[in-house]
């Protein structure tokens, strides 16, 4: 996850609406797969034809339109003007920077949410984005290189058990945002193995690379929190009734998606207060280590330093210096030495260092 | 109180609604127990037949179900359809991670709380979900392991002074939440008491243990507000006549709690403020302790490094060193050693270290 | 000022309204005086029977019924009962860790406001709570031991000169919250001159005693911003009209006590500044000191070390070393400890230490 | 500028309404004068009279009453009188420690502001408040000491060029505001300039005078941001429409003023992030400095002791040390001192310090 | 980029309305070129006559007025008066350090923007303004020295492709301003890359000219962002109908520029917060130097001052020391001191600092 603005620099002074791809191709060809269902029937297609579109659009069923890869920019030109997509839309369909957001066009509702996938060998989220349409009676899906992140919706569609087959589109959209949601709970349960794992790391051995470790997580949280504020805005948006789209059935399922999206905000935040309290204890340590390597110091220097000069000053020369010639010298000065290093010690112990 | 999304992982595409039960399971069994009363009369039972349900559902008399132990997923389903109660509802019953809320459903309101027990001697803090519906004349708790917990609440109403017999089942809601914020009340004491002995401890002395002790408390006192915060706005909008399940003699009560969740939300924020400044201090007074122990090691060395170096030089062998010969140059050396002695603390006194 | 939860403790469980007199007991006796007074007459007793208060209940003129001490709980149920009280607003009375707050009963406004008053020898500060109830054309305070607090406005009844005589109950309320925060005042004066004192402290002889003088002031100013701001708010609701117990012409008085309230909220937010800006200076200090004495240090060992060790060199007591003949060793030798000396002395210079 | 509070002490208990002079004394006499004007005429007065004032309030031109010096309390109750000034008004005038405000009395809109100057050579920001009251066709100024200050209005209305003569009361008002929002540009542009010597200070020889230089500007920073923060609530309140003091006509104009202020704020706000970033900075230049010194004391004693220790061997006096004897001996062990020297600054350096 | 308010001193008492040109002038003369435009017809003039104004002024098609220089300020009194532009509005127009703002003048719609280019040689940024008015039909754009700035559209203009030509002069607003946005997002990318360097350079060689970077970044991103937060809160009033200058059709447009700006202030933001942690680390890595440099010499000295003095003792001329007859005293000697440099080194290795 880089700072999010590369490759913005590639459209400076073209038109709005003008498609330009803007992220890593990443599959060869686009695939796209239909599923049309109601609560009586199910048909699916992984290679639509047009017609498969026509009737998607007109039938009562309900149709979920799977685009998967977006560098085939004519092939999503031919889809936007086949749904009466805005060019605004499809700009930010392929440009794939955005913050997620919901925009209402007149004849579709469009939301761009985020998904992370946590690459747990070099601490890297990668992360990718997914445009979901709601029009009357469909949903269109685009992302990357996620064919198989909504299988289990496919899943519960095909045993056609539960609710999902006998709503409509809106409570589609709303099953498609809770995959994308529990995925940010796989992440944050990922991150939150690393929190520990360095605040282990921290209490028991600190090294520098704690601090880089820690470092990294907290420009990861920091930049999740960004996007995920986003999303909680989007939801409260949907679950609060001020868009159409929602049918009152299906907003109950928005608050409780809300609710989850709260949670994840909290978490992070949480994660965010404890790594910088992990960076103030990390410094608190080091300071306290510097402290400890400072004491022994000042101890074996205090100490030896007296003693070294006495041994310096019967060590000089001098012919006349009777201490030298007296057979007692000798013990008296070693006595006088280990007065001096005993007290020397009593005076640092009485200074409450050690 | 781990970071809370543990076992969110095991319900990754799962349709909304389905019962996962989330949490420790802390009872062999699930026990119900039914509380029936009006003015003038109250009905217990321990372990109720349907019968019961039955008719503490249309009585026009207030009923309390307090169900204890959640992992019985049949039984609570069953609940759930004798009540009525929705899908999403029972799935938060169940799943023991809910951030505080109140959700308001077409037949019921329903209430999530936090219940903390400090576990003095490994300074954790245990945390249970608490969940309480109102409906029309009947509440129903649910616990995991908190039988004893609404006790006094069992008590007023057997004796049946006071208000609680005479009111309805708004009130049972209250006087059930009031217990829970007086839990509160209680961690607060018990986590006053710690910080005080942990800013006991930094004043007189200050360890790496002290450290650990300030980052624990904060960590905690952080995790606490997180869930404080939302059951403060549950409370604002219980008495702020949001609702219509809360009648308006009832309000007052409501006013009365949401003042004493600010008080915990108050007296937390002091902790928190309190505790940032204990690692302040514990920073400065490390730095401080390092300054004394580089002046005592700075004085030492100012003093006998010249000191050591005179005698250095009439340590040395070479042939023609008149001063040797002198008789007068020994105590001489030694005056002049003196005096460098002296000078050095007199210099060292004017720059004001000591 | 304690972290205010001690003694909630004790009434975990009791049905709410039960008296639990919550604070220490100052005064023996329950004292309780009467004023009634109208433009014309000013009648007092100091020791007001049952018929007193009946009078006082009905007459057109204003009554103020000032109680001191609150430890008599019969006493003040009494009173309760006669003035038709609500029981959670007596039970506020008595339990003296409120938050400052404004509520609205049917036929009563109450107010908790808190006195601070300074001991200055031990840097304490010590708090009482002060509850003002505005019913029909009467107040009533209660205050535990604060008898002569109110004293100034006694006086002015006495004197019967300004707008106090002729105005209605909500204008001695407003009187009596404005001795209230004119004590706040004087707190602040009190605070701002150990302030400065300890400001001047740090920049002369900083010391670990200033740090938890700085410490303690951070400490007490938090606390009392606590309690500020809740007052603000109280504030703002009397004077903005939103309650009927405030007659239009006392609306702006209560302003200007907003407009008061507001300047201690600003100075307690520049002492907090102030007094942060003071921690950072101290540990700037520290480090400075710090640095002086390492540099002392360094350019000693810096100087001495390679002369200790020439010297050493020529003490060793090898036979063959010519350099000892020589008669011009010793000079030699000399000169060249003394240029040692002298380039160490110029090297250190050029890394611009001192 | 002090904390503001100093003698406030002065008025606790007195009855509200009550003029006391808070603040200094500056002028000897209350000077007075009066300038009546519209788009065709203007009549000027410096020591006006009763008539004078007579005339100003009913004639339909409008007057700008400019009053000079505050401490005679005799003659502004009088002019308090003669305008129908609230007593609340008036006591805010005297008391020269209002925070920024608008009231609206009503027959009159009043404003308190301050102007800053900045006494350059002892880095000193002096105080002083300006009040305005804006009546029926007149407006009134309150000064202790800036008789000067307006002097630029005075300029325009007596050439009578430009729009001030053509408007109302208001557009003085505003005219009057502009000059004071001016005064605060002079002072930012002296701030900046001590701001930006005091970086230049701190990057090329920071000292801990530099230091309480920063302090001092922050504090100075802080209670600037403290008075200008409510005064930019005072011009979006007048700008916006929210009183009918001012025409529509004019309001654009305060609109501007407005914008001024904000960009003040702004600019204070840079100003304090940018002196908190300087403080950061000396921190971290102290640290990098004592690395520095330490790095220099650890390369000389890494150096210097192994090499002193070799020479304290072949100086011990024991008879049988077979080295002494060698004549090899002495320039073995002078290499050997020369490999140990070197190998220790090869090690030094491979540890990357220097 | 100064703090912004070096020349405003110039403005001093000036009445309302008065044009001071306020900023550097960059161009010899003022150049005025013209555009106008339908979907099927397009006219341009570089030196544009009084009858272009006139016509485009009435005509129905769309005209573009763009004006490169400020200095000349009666041609801009004069076009001001032509164009009917009120005199606080020409007052902002040259006056170049005004905040991005939106006013909406009774004809006009006024909106002034910020352009930054990064000069990487010095890291510093150079600030232009652009003022553009929206009028029925006609935008006047306003810049100092950016004739090419808007070349882009001008080139997509003569194309007449797209949606440009045939919408309205809100549409070429939006434009306007979409240029603006996108050279932000340059901006952005060329921080990006400082920032990045910095990362690495603070990760692999930290030095004091880091730390530098590192304030001069921060102080520019500080600057950034107090200037792009005013044009965010502009076009959010822009896009959400407050004001009937942009026609319903367009609002999208904007709504997707609002977009656009949120992302650069999230970008501002995470850079701003990603130096904190810079910073931080910084301080980090310094303590953990100190620690390593110190480590050292406590290492040093524990070992060898011991030695030093064992040396010492038998390097004293006493005639009596047995040890130094004796012909094992030497051997044993040098064992002792092998002996205690080891126990030396284990005993630290024992206290684990290595």
């Amino acid at each position: 996850m880089s700072l999010e603005i590369e490759k913005d620099f590639s459209k400076v002074g073209l038109p709005p609406g003008t498609l330009v791809h803007v992220g890593d191709q990443k599959v060869d060809q686009v695939q796209i797969s239909i599923m049309d269902y109601d609560a009586t029937k199910l048909w699916e297609s992984e290679v639509p034809s047009l017609e498969d579109y026509m009737s998607s659009k007109n039938s009562p069923s309900v149709t979920w339109i799977s685009v998967n890869g977006l560098h085939d920019l004519e092939r999503i030109e031919e889809m936007g003007q086949f749904f009466d997509l805005h060019p605004l839309l499809l700009e930010d369909v392929v440009h794939t920077e955005q913050r997620p957001k919901m925009d209402e066009f007149e004849e579709h509702l469009y939301c761009v949410v985020k998904v992370w996938l946590y690459d747990k060998m070099n601490h890297q989220i990668q992360e990718e984005q997914i445009s979901l349409i709601l029009g009357n009676n469909f949903v269109i899906s685009f992302s990357e290189d996620q064919k198989d992140f909504f299988d289990p919706i496919r899943k519960r569609l095909r045993k056609g058990k539960g609710r999902i087959r006998k709503m409509g589109a809106d409570y589609l959209l709303y099953a498609l945002l809770d995959i994308v949601i529990d995925n940010y709970f796989v992440l944050l349960k990922q991150l939150e193995e690393v929190v520990e794992e360095t605040e282990d790391e921290l209490m028991n051995q600190p090294s520098s690379m704690t601090l880089q470790q820690i470092y990294q997580l907290k420009k990861q949280t920091l930049l999740l929190s960004r996007l995920i504020h986003p999303l909680e805005e989007v939801l409260r948006k949907l679950m609060g009734g001020e868009t159409e789209w929602i049918a009152d059935t299906t907003v109950l399922y928005f608050r409780d998606l809300h609710d989850h999206c709260k949670r994840v905000t909290d978490t992070l935040n949480s994660y965010r207060d404890i790594l910088s309290g992990m960076v103030e204890m990390y410094l608190s340590l080091m300071s306290n280590r510097t402290n400890d390597v400072m004491k022994m110091l000042a101890i074996i220097a205090t100490i030896f330093m007296p003693l070294t000069f006495i041994a310096g000053i019967y060590g000089m020369n001098f012919e006349h210096m009777p201490e030298l010639k007296s057979s007692w010298g000798y013990p008296i000065i070693l006595t006088l030495m280990a007065l001096v290093g005993i007290g020397m010690s009593w005076y640092i112990k009485s200074r409450k260092w050690l």
